[in-house]
């Protein structure tokens, strides 16, 4: 599986099929992912994995590693927290996506994880981008704040290229002017990411906007133009959350926006 | 009606609900608009009305003084090109838009267009601006392609404070750094720009994107965020266009789109 | 004197070198521009107008007009504003720049006005270049804050094709993501600029920064790279000054810059 | 040596001021280093170094493990760049500077190389950062493409907080949204960094502009700012270079920058 140069000539290939555990990832199979920004308790991470499953979401995320902006902010539970996140998955029967932020951690992550996640932070972090190619276990790649398309579709060709061939990836805003939002969520990345590649292509309204109240509209906005997938923060107390609480929402705001979401992919 | 500095405390207004000629405009009634970037010929603008008119749309927009880049660019046909639009849109019952560049104009503006638009090199002149606030007429007002939401609510308010209390506001994408699209369309300005403002919020996917195949997939995710109304740049032979040729569509595109939207519009 | 649409075209030119009254301006030709952001009193102009004759400046820069992004902050004293500029300029035999917002205002600045700017909202306000290209006056064309360099020189294209051959090109920052300065003050432009064109190009490290202490240091890298000319908001208390006091300096300040830079212009 | 989340604190400690083998580097004392984007040769390096021992510098910088956007372009010699980096160092009595792209490769680079340079791509992999601050080696950190000042400085914290005091700041373009240069040499960094932080600061002028022609112009504006250094990248076949090449001067060009560069640091 080797691409030439330019990305572009994956779109001659048919769109990826390709399967997590027992659930089937590709362009136009749509799929829901939530979770907290970080595992925090046993308490919340099961609380969290019940609602979910009680509505239908099958892929559970959650931070154990934590990338923060400095050193003296809440780096993540770390391993008690992959732990944590693995036990509720399995009470709960769910496929989980952590962060994995060095390419040291590939086995530990692997035998906890089901989807490594690379943060937009290490979007070109090479290094790890080559060891994730030899992983057996499927990537998320997240685009980098302020990385092109093409970029990110080469990024992508670090793991593809190593030979693991399930990507998803992921826009999660670009860093622009207006200090509102957190970031501008470009949702034009959609349709061009899938006309450029075979990858499915998910958004993350977290990040992308910063802020609770735009979670909804913006998550419609994504399934509507065509996202093959959805990651949101979620929390049992957002207000209490130990990162990211402006952008987090609580499960009752969840259950609301699955509905919506639902509706919509049906009627597309 | 006047506000104090800060724009948002317009958000405790009641939603701005006006009329334009019989048509009702505002927060949550869905108005398309389209047509060409310019007025070209006879033939273009009364095809293109009859294509609305025969689908619905009320609001056919069309360029008689174009703003280019270059002065040795095409500049619109002028006067002659307010007056086919009058005179199309006369014949099929619409209203119309056009952008009127200079306050010398408005007088000649007033007595041809039903709509003044404020384009987004001019969001911020003020001279305009506040002459259009004197004015008899609505205005569109687009963003500028790195203004802030707080600017472009401000430049809004240059014509609220004047007296004119019938304004449209419009996202249009802003500059960034990624030239695969012209500009990055911005969808989380309808959702903010709401709940800021009691003025009705439209998208023109057409120069947000500057690329034909994007306008379908993204004017969906502007209906779906809770755009009140799209701009669509048509023609009845896109390549042949003298202005913005890559974003404009056919006619056949558009009335799909049309379909796609009115489906979207009815499910939300 | 006609360019291609490609102002590229006229780095092949022999550089502008024009006179504004008695002073020469053009490509390797240095010239300080201060003065206050807004003309306030008799007190404050000519205070300044005698310091900066004190020192050597040839021309004292005042806003009488004022773009504000608020239609309720100081809009600028106007008419009394120009006379108060002339009348202390002819005092001290300056040459006066002050910004130009309206077309309509046009023989009233020629009468009060030696050069007229055009501000950076202003840019691509090309009713006003335009006739600006037929005035007999000398043109400052600040660059718009999300404007490329062929941008630029196309807008400036638009006063030239007119007719009007003093046009002096003005860096003055860009829009970026880091709020800790106003703008991200991009001196590339000036050799980039300078080999594009023919025109002369000063940097305007006030609204390039928006912060005091940046003033200094950004002022000298500007000369550095060769800008042909500075622009300097200056204020006999700059605490109180009644718009831009974060950027603006005090005389006392000035005068140590003025001696810095004229000790670089001459050693390079 | 903990300093507080703000990183501004660090600007009441006196400046940093500390020795690389026989140099010193800090605030105020200005260091000029130079040298391939690649390692590619013996003859290629030998002949660089040769050069810059000859014109006074004392850092040599050459690329053993390359960042490339695609994993099909040149990765860079690795090892074998390292011994040859290392040999020619040696034999001109030269300090490295080469990138460490991977926490693994810590040890091998500590064996060959003086000053670890940590690139704009992983400004944000902070478990590398993590490593890097136990270290017996000083860090050159790069700003990353869309970094604000804080997240930088935040950055540094996360090496400092981890014991390794001596950082150098590395300013090298930003991303915007004009293609003409690569990137927009945030010069006001300079001074902006130095006022909120104890460490040098340097500017790498072959990245922040990705043109040859600029180099010059902007190194001297480097210095007219007070950088404490410049990075700079030179082939003595720039157009036969394997990666870089627009960006990358001759050894006669860098012979007349250095003279300027030498000139204008002692004048000020």
């Amino acid at each position: 599986m080797k691409f030439t140069i330019e990305p572009k000539s994956s779109s001659s290939k048919p769109s990826a099929i390709f399967q997590i555990k027992n659930e089937t990832f590709g362009q136009g199979l749509f799929q829901m992912m939530a979770g907290p920004c970080s595992v925090e308790t046993r308490e919340q991470i099961f609380a969290i994995a019940e609602c979910l499953s009680s509505l239908g979401v099958k892929v559970l995320r959650g931070g154990a590693f934590k990338p923060r902006s400095s050193p003296y902010s809440f780096q993540g539970l770390g391993l008690a927290g992959l732990q944590l996140l693995k036990e509720a998955a399995d009470t709960y029967n769910l496929i989980t996506v952590s962060e994995i932020m060095d390419g040291e951690d590939l086995h530990l992550m692997e035998e906890h994880v089901d989807i490594l996640q690379v943060g937009s932070r290490n979007m070109q972090n090479y290094s790890l981008l080559k060891k994730l190619g030899k992983s057996s276990k499927p990537v998320l790649l997240k685009r980098g704040c302020s990385a092109t398309y093409h970029e990110l579709l080469l990024s992508a060709e670090y793991i593809l290229s190593g030979g693991n061939e399930r990507v998803i990836l992921c826009e999660r805003g670009i860093r622009s002017f207006d200090a509102y939002t957190r970031n501008v969520l470009d949702l034009s990345a959609v349709p061009v990411l899938k006309s450029l590649s075979h990858l499915p292509v998910i958004v993350d309204p977290s990040h992308g906007t910063g802020r609770r109240e735009l979670i909804e509209p913006m998550a419609k906005a994504a399934v509507a133009c065509g996202a093959d997938g959805l990651m949101i923060e979620v929390h049992p107390t957002p207000d209490e959350a130990l990162s990211d609480k402006d952008q987090t929402i609580s499960l009752e705001s969840f259950k609301k926006i699955m509905g919506d979401v639902q509706k919509l992919v049906h009627s597309l």
